[in-house]
């Protein structure tokens, strides 16, 4: 089960109604943020959800409005008595900007530990979240994420039995674990586990234009929730210099990737009325949704 | 004509429907910020003022929840065409934090310029705006500011008329110019202008214990905002340990400042119902109003 929340919704500046555009998501007990604006703190405790688990916090770049929120939040946790290390994933600078943050947040309970981004690709595993970052096309570095909860076979309890695998060995076998048994004899989960199972996938990117290697990533999504900083047509040309996406660009990379719904997200401070274009986006990609402060979706393994 | 806000009402961290303290006036054209914790500018926002003219922004100290909000500010000030230059003051390393927080804020259209208080009194007269700094009694060297608007005497155009001023000098005269006429006499507003009257005053206090000092910069304030971190009585221990105010030790600097009101703001986020606190707190001055997100009064010069 995973619980997706998109905190916030807008791009640029935060305002009253719509917060900066940051994702919160949560699984076995362990939540991870994407980016972290002025005010997303407030869009936390506003939902509801916890300060205390935060393991991990992603940015995709370091413009103000992604991260801004940051020395505030991490003085919470540690107002939350938080002592575990907090993992930070981010472009190369992560530490030396958030070190500058940091001048009024100096004195933290917990150890901040860093993974800076250099490849175009990379790959984290952390507390069951599989994350995938994915350079895209902003006017600084900025990356995507996508992050997926495999899901292992199904066990066949026969050929368990067939095997004579002794039954206490049979839920640590589940959970992927190899086990030498005491006679000397090696048991392997391929022994009793079906072939893997469709987990769940959640792409998220915003900041940039609509380069295609992001339909790739976020092919087969449960869940994309993609930037459309402009809703006019006519937009752009703006997008363009700016480096952002309309809603069009967007749905046409929804089209793609074929997730089962798409939100779209980082709505500029002019776009007073998104829902007036939807109609027109949905004749591109018909699952996509406006996404709204505290919208939220959990995810669960299919049951078929 | 002075336009006080208090734009929010919480200390050490921002809730949803409190926001941290600071406060915004406007006078002449001219706006001046005490303080910008994080979603400072979502309250400016919310109350429908407006970035472009702020022109000054004192800290009373660096303290996360004071100045938080100070990068994502600028770039709203940027946004909004601001080109004029913008006065910041505050305690020493006030340009160092400043710049710190910069690093994901590195372009504005404008000037800024540092003032760094090292005295324990400070005088400067900005926009109209004759501002105090005063040292307080915080865990970090902390300041309070009085704004005050002078208001100049009568002016008295029997006497104007007795001393042959020419007509054109007497608007200029009124408005405090020394005149030096084309016959070489010289003319100066004492000449016409009865003692200067009452103005307009406000003192303004946070993170701090309540030092006899605090009543003698604030005595006779049209306007007294003090914080009041906590409002259970048994919490005076916890004040003094953290170098906060109970409202009850507020209210006894307020006894003798004699403002002509109180307003207690930088609530804890911990006191969820100050106004069970009220009744008490007027007893020992019953001019004491609870502060509230966007509360905001208009002083205007006595028409005695």
């Amino acid at each position: 089960m995973l619980d997706v929340c998109l905190l916030g919704t807008g791009g640029m500046m935060p305002l009253p109604g719509r917060f900066l555009t940051s994702l919160m998501v949560r699984y076995n007990g362990s939540n991870l943020l994407i980016d972290c604006g002025e005010a997303t703190q407030i869009a936390i405790k506003k939902k509801g959800w916890v300060f205390k688990p935060i393991d991990v916090i992603c940015f995709t770049h370091y413009h103000a409005d992604h991260i801004s929120g940051l020395p505030g939040l991490l003085l919470t946790m540690g107002n939350a008595e938080r002592t575990e290390p907090l993992t930070m994933v981010g472009p190369r600078g992560l530490e030396r900007v958030v070190n500058a943050l940091r001048c009024i947040a100096p004195e933290l309970p917990f150890e901040i530990r860093y993974h800076e981004l250099t490849e175009p690709e990379e790959h984290l595993e952390i507390n069951g979240y599989h994350i995938t970052a994915f350079k895209v096309q902003h006017n600084v570095v900025c990356y995507g994420y996508v992050l997926e909860i495999p899901r292992g076979g199904r066990f066949d309890a026969a050929r368990a039995k067939a095997a004579d695998i002794p039954l206490p060995y049979w839920s640590r076998l589940q959970k992927g674990e190899v086990i030498t048994a005491e006679d000397g004899r090696i048991f392997t989960p391929e022994m009793v586990l079906g072939p893997a199972r469709k987990g769940l996938k959640v792409t998220y990117t915003t900041d940039t234009r609509p380069v295609p290697s992001i339909a790739a990533y976020a092919a087969g999504s449960d869940l994309f929730i993609c930037e459309g900083m402009y809703g006019e047509p006519e937009k752009e040309k703006k997008a363009r210099e700016y480096k952002h996406m309309t809603f069009y660009e967007a749905a046409r990379l929804a089209a793609q990737a074929k997730p089962e719904e798409m939100w779209l997200t980082h709505f500029s401070p002019s776009l007073v009325y998104p829902e007036n274009y939807l109609e027109d986006v949905r004749r591109i990609f018909p699952e996509t949704h406006l996404g709204k402060d505290g919208k939220s979706i959990t995810l669960t393994f299919d049951e078929k």
